[in-house]
């Protein structure tokens, strides 16, 4: 249980200063030369180098690290330098290394060769390694940031945060597609949504709540577009004037993000090789009658009195970006029938065929 | 779904200034005299006066006014004034008034008068009504503060927020407890713990994590400490040299939010007449064999071998308070033997009856 270097003590690669220093994470890589070993030591921070010589480090240690199996986990105490020979500008020279735990040989994929490419189903096999795919930690990061950017964002507005049940007796969105649960005998259900709870909060006089918290929807599609367990971003306001009320703060909310999430990621973003986005405000907010208008003028036959399919929805986007100039607008007003819409969803005052609904469509893709 | 008075412009009543304002909110109350009528409009922010003026207002809004039910939701146009009458020192005088929602007579429940207590069966079937009570609304209001300090508090610390599956294949912690769940006729699980998943995310080198999500627990007891659903605040960390590294943050934890929430939710805290807690760092901790000691000398005989029972755990606190001067404190190394604890708790190295764990035991009560 207690190594022999201070764990304690330890910092993370990026946080490093010069003079001593502890490290401890994965051996990316190891070069070993005649009289010298350079490691290359990965956290989730970034990476280092470790430059270890034969004669500065006892021979028990250079033996050790010249056979050191790749992605073992390791601590090393040293001295952080500059060195204008180093590829990061910096290396360690280490005064004491340590194993702290072995990895296994060969390994079961590779994650960091791009010549190697894994199928999707051997990574998920071994997803906690695939998961020390910096491309993949990168996700996971931005997933977190964006998280906070969203706590940020409702909470600077005064929105309470809740936590709503997740065992529910009834569907929120639709009969079918709902997971039963055995509760104690009775049979009971997964939430779709948080919608009743949050409207039943609005009742309350809670007037502005968000939740960020798992639904579960029993849809056995294999799309990229159907998820059975996602974690959704939810809010309700109370207090408005109409549905467009609502857009504006999902417009704030989403160019928030946007705007703001490729600084805290930079690193992030550079990993993945994708251009940080940018969002203006002023989204357009085009009817589905329009919308049919104007995929049909570009060669797309919508069905009428349906929600557009994905092709539609891709067609849409780049008219809309050709028309307005945004890649992103909201669709609203969706064609309203018996059962075709969740029940809460209000129809149009002066035209009962069509729904006050409104979806964000950002680059072909519906985001909210 | 438009109204007179645009609510676009209103405000909260805690956040509005002197001169016009929008407010809008619950009739917590209306005094009818003969030439004037006193209504105190509920926010979630608090509350403040209207004051109507026979011969000031129109006579059907007089009129309207003096027969409103209780707990109608109303807007109300005019101008704030400082006063030197009203109790909270303003009040408003109306340019204009609309009724948004009319209560229906009598109210199901009484929340606000303290000499009408209602069972709380009855609370719970009129549970959108019960939350309007300040009282219970200031519980909600601290829950967000509490999970606002916790994302504050790991995120500073360089903590990835995840959010993990919840529909899981195996139980977690005990395969007694959990609730299944037909996966399209696969029998599935709830997750009992986020356990699993956090600790493969350790393998997978992200260092530190944290979730605060739901978690499932198919314990069919009835007593204020076992609940089937609760939102849980879970944590994960890397390189530590002994449990005591993850005790340390969980104190730090602890003692940011308790000292923190009392500034934070100041009114609050008045509104549910409770003094704000405080709590001190260097909480002891206590190996369940001095806990046997401590329990026993005040006359409270333990069962060896096994944790300490609600009343232990009263005993316990009493006992720490008188000798370490904390309400709180660490119980650790727990009796182990098979079954006794989750399989993934560590047994001490030289005396493996007894495993590394630990609760945290703050006033009779185990909190983490």
């Amino acid at each position: 249980m207690v190594s022999k270097i201070d764990l304690r003590k330890r910092v993370r690669i990026a946080d490093a200063q010069y003079g001593e220093v502890v490290l401890a994470g994965f051996v990316q890589d190891v070069r070993v030369l005649k009289n010298v070993v350079f490691m290359i030591l990965r956290d989730v921070s970034g990476i280092t180098q470790i430059v270890f010589k034969k004669g500065s480090v006892p021979d028990d240690v250079f033996e050790e690290v010249c056979s050191i199996p790749r992605e073992s986990i390791v601590a090393v105490r040293g001295i952080m330098i500059e060195s204008s020979i180093a590829k990061l500008g910096r290396e360690v020279i280490p005064i004491e290394f340590e194993v702290l735990s072995e990895a296994s040989q060969p390994l079961p994929i590779e994650f960091l060769n791009p010549s190697v490419e894994t199928g999707l189903s051997r990574r998920l096999d071994y997803r906690f390694i695939d998961l020390r795919n910096p491309r993949v930690l990168a996700i996971f990061k931005i997933q977190s940031a964006i998280t906070g950017l969203l706590h940020e964002f409702f909470r600077s507005r005064g929105f309470i945060e809740v936590h709503t049940p997740k065992i529910v007796a009834e569907a929120t969105e639709s009969g079918a597609s709902v997971f039963p649960v055995d509760y104690f005998g009775r049979k009971v259900f997964l939430a779709q949504s948080p919608q009743f709870y949050k409207q039943m909060l609005m009742a309350s006089g809670f007037e502005k709540v968000y939740e960020i918290g798992p639904v579960f929807r029993a849809e056995p599609h294999h799309t990229p577009r159907h998820l059975c367990e996602y974690t959704s971003i939810d809010f309700e306001v109370s207090y408005i004037e109409s549905y467009h009320d609502v857009m504006d703060i999902v417009e704030d909310m989403v160019v928030y993000i946007v705007n703001r999430i490729g600084d805290i990621c930079s690193r992030e973003f550079e990993i993945l090789n994708v251009k940080p986005p940018r969002m203006d405000k002023g989204l357009p907010r085009i009817t589905v009658r329009e919308a049919y208008r104007l995929v049909e003028s570009r060669g797309y036959k919508p069905t009428y009195m349906e929600d557009l399919d994905t092709r539609g929805e891709r067609v849409f986007s780049k008219a809309v970006e050709e028309e307005y100039g945004y890649k992103a607008a909201f669709l609203i007003e969706f064609p309203w029938r018996s059962g075709s819409r969740p029940f809460y969803v209000m129809r149009k005052l002066d035209e009962p065929d069509w729904a006050y609904s409104f979806d964000l469509i950002w680059d072909g893709l519906e985001i909210t």
